[in-house]
């Protein structure tokens, strides 16, 4: 029966055997430390008899090695507990020399080099840390959604029209018609909104983002939420809220290494919002301006820190211009939209709102926009059989992480990124 | 404040407000009935006041609608409450004519429409409970591989290279660069057995299938699963076992409506094995069949049932011919492997089994086959670094639904199917 090396301290005294990997071997001249490295962190094996340290002299780091032996108290080893007398075997061939001295307590990498070595880079325990932040957020979102009576769904990733618009799509031969990768689920968790009320969707979504910038990638997973019977917009921000609070509390309950950078945020009772006029006001831009750029996005985030105390912020009513077609505008002033960014930190970190729910207002929007409602038919006809006022957000999984542990750059929290120029591995 | 329709109950003979589609009106001489379909179920309110009967006259079913009132016992009612004295507010434009007759008991449209109209047709109740017992699922796989120490993983979806075979691959165009859809999480899964020990995802795969089967979709639901330090595929098979009773678990504590078919299966403690030269001797077929037939699929579950009193059947042994190069041969007799089909009731469900884990076993099981080994470079490189014994395995959600709720079509259990013919909705 294997121990996890979390775990040795309670077998103290007896048996042990520990799986995993050299992490490594430090001699001396009468024993070798053995440190293993398994899912739950490291532990020490102590070595003296002579055999055992000609075995393990030819074990280099990353090999996968078994090590039966006792459960020893040592005040000076990681837990209070050391393996001694071990009898080891490896479980896979000697390690080639690693790319990456993993051992390290801090991988000193260059990006690029971290990135063509993915499958390496992400056994440091620091590197490892960072996703199950990753991990820990996702079921911190389905738990939340969950208990709130919203129903997972699955949607198609590959679409005959491209979502939002023909710009940033990548083309798919599908049985030699032409086809694109969703660049979200929005057009299905709406209409399933027409099913479910309330769904949500943790999933990959794919831009063809030609910019080569720290905080987009080509794919990304995609936390999405759509609900109906809202009043507007404001309803779909306290849901985020709730979202947001699950998520923080999933990650706080994580055991084991935490992330160098990890700095858990308190999600306010009540996310401090603002409306985009009065964001520009504060930030001193001209009233005219359609957007927010990132250095207003980072005085925004001071500012909500100062007045509200606060590292959340929504800023709602971006301007028309600037929103998808399907955004429902302000009720009584069609310049700005019921719609909403979240700031963290000084970044967009969720984009969301209400959305149209009548035809007759889709079919509006896009002839004002000049695009052809006929392109839209099959989505435009879901809205012709009784759909209620709705609306959702979409939060990206790695940029949320990023943030959260500080990272500079979104492939650092993402697996096996893809971006414009990385296919692999 | 809303209240859901299987909330009524509790509040007997208070005031009221529910929201949801006209499911249906039945108009009487002195009365109209109106039946609310909302997430929860159905309602029954009476309208009596003539103004009130001529605005419902003019809300064709599907309409979104508010109703306020009081409810009411009626023992006659659904849920013995019913709500009188409504007050009714639209809250969607009176609904175009359905193509479906939602109201209908059975949904008894052809398959071609009901997956035309897949916004429409996921409304009706007998529908919406299949993909209950979908999201259930992902649940109980979920929390029973959470509780056991895996990590959710997010791999990429689009690949330099085929995963499995050049055969049945979309192809992408990657800005500029050919690329394809992922048809499994295989290899990024492997190499993130060398990071977590034990990985999980549940996501899209890609499968350029020209076969139009009832079984068949070209982007499905792949709940995978893969593990490191194994003694053998018994050990997946165990974790296998779990997970279908979480599964089964799951679905079970589904309240509300459940799909006609819905036969929850037992999952014994231990799923019974035969190994295929066995299946083969079992079924009657020759002993150099390489592969089990449809129908001998069925005999072997039939077998099972009588034998093992268990729907649930592991096939072990697959020919090496017949499984990918990756697969690890069996101890002692390398014509056959250590990899498993689960049948379940009559089909296969899940293919698993163990892997090759030395970057040589590899080497040699490519060249065998007339495979190039640099074409699977990046892949093998992880080998090279310290992996332990490991496998897993990938369940097809779709099918699973399918197969738990009698379905005769894979099409009737996704949301939007998308094969050969279909890229709409």
């Amino acid at each position: 029966m294997r121990t996890l090396n979390a775990a040795l301290p309670t077998h103290a005294g007896g048996p042990v055997r520990v799986e995993g990997w050299v992490h490594r071997r430090r001699t001396f001249a009468d024993r070798t430390f053995l440190v293993l490295r398994d899912r739950s962190g490291l532990s020490q094996t102590v070595v003296t008899d002579g055999a055992a340290r000609r075995q393990i002299a030819a074990l280099p780091e990353e090999t996968v090695v078994r090590v039966e032996g006792t459960a020893t108290a040592n005040s000076r080893a990681p837990g209070g507990v050391e393996v001694t007398a071990p009898v080891i075997t490896a479980l896979s061939p000697p390690a080639a020399p690693s790319p990456l001295e993993l051992w390290r307590p801090e991988l000193d990498a260059s990006l690029p080099t971290l990135l063509d070595h993915g499958a390496l880079s992400w056994r440091h325990p620091a590197q490892n840390a960072v996703w199950q932040v990753a991990a820990a957020s996702l079921r911190g979102f389905r738990r939340t959604l969950d208990a709130a009576g919203f129903t997972e769904i699955a949607t198609p990733k590959v679409t005959a029209t491209a979502t939002e618009s023909g710009a940033g799509v990548f083309a798919v031969d599908w049985f030699g018609r032409p086809a694109f990768l969703a660049q979200s689920p929005q057009f299905s968790k709406q209409a399933l909104v027409g099913v479910f009320e309330r769904v949500y969707e943790t999933g990959p979504v794919f831009r063809a983002e030609p910019h080569d910038t720290v905080r987009h990638l080509a794919q990304y997973t995609s936390l999405d939420v759509e609900l109906g019977f809202i009043d507007d917009h404001r309803d779909v921000l306290a849901v985020l809220r709730e979202v947001l609070a699950g998520m923080v509390g999933a990650v706080g309950e994580l055991t084991g290494t935490s992330p160098a950078g990890l700095d858990l945020p308190v999600v306010p009772e009540e996310v401090p919002v603002v409306h985009f006029s009065e964001a520009l006001r504060l930030v001193g831009a001209s009233p005219d301006e359609p957007d927010l750029a990132p250095e207003h996005e980072r005085a925004l985030s001071r500012w909500a820190v100062q007045e509200h105390g606060s590292e959340f912020l929504a800023v709602e009513g971006y301007p028309s211009a600037k929103r998808p077609f399907y955004t429902h505008p302000q009720p009584g002033d069609p310049r700005w939209t019921n719609s909403f960014d979240l700031l963290f930190r000084g970044l967009e970190l969720v984009t969301g709102g209400q959305r149209l729910h009548e035809h007759a207002a889709y079919v509006r929007a896009l002839t004002e926009r000049g695009m052809d409602p006929e392109d839209y038919r099959g989505y435009l006809d879901t809205f012709s059989h009784g759909m209620p006022p709705h609306g959702g957000f979409a939060l990206g999984l790695e940029r949320w992480v990023a943030r959260l542990t500080g990272l500079d750059n979104i492939r650092r929290s993402t697996l096996f990124p893809r971006d414009l120029h990385r296919l692999t591995p």
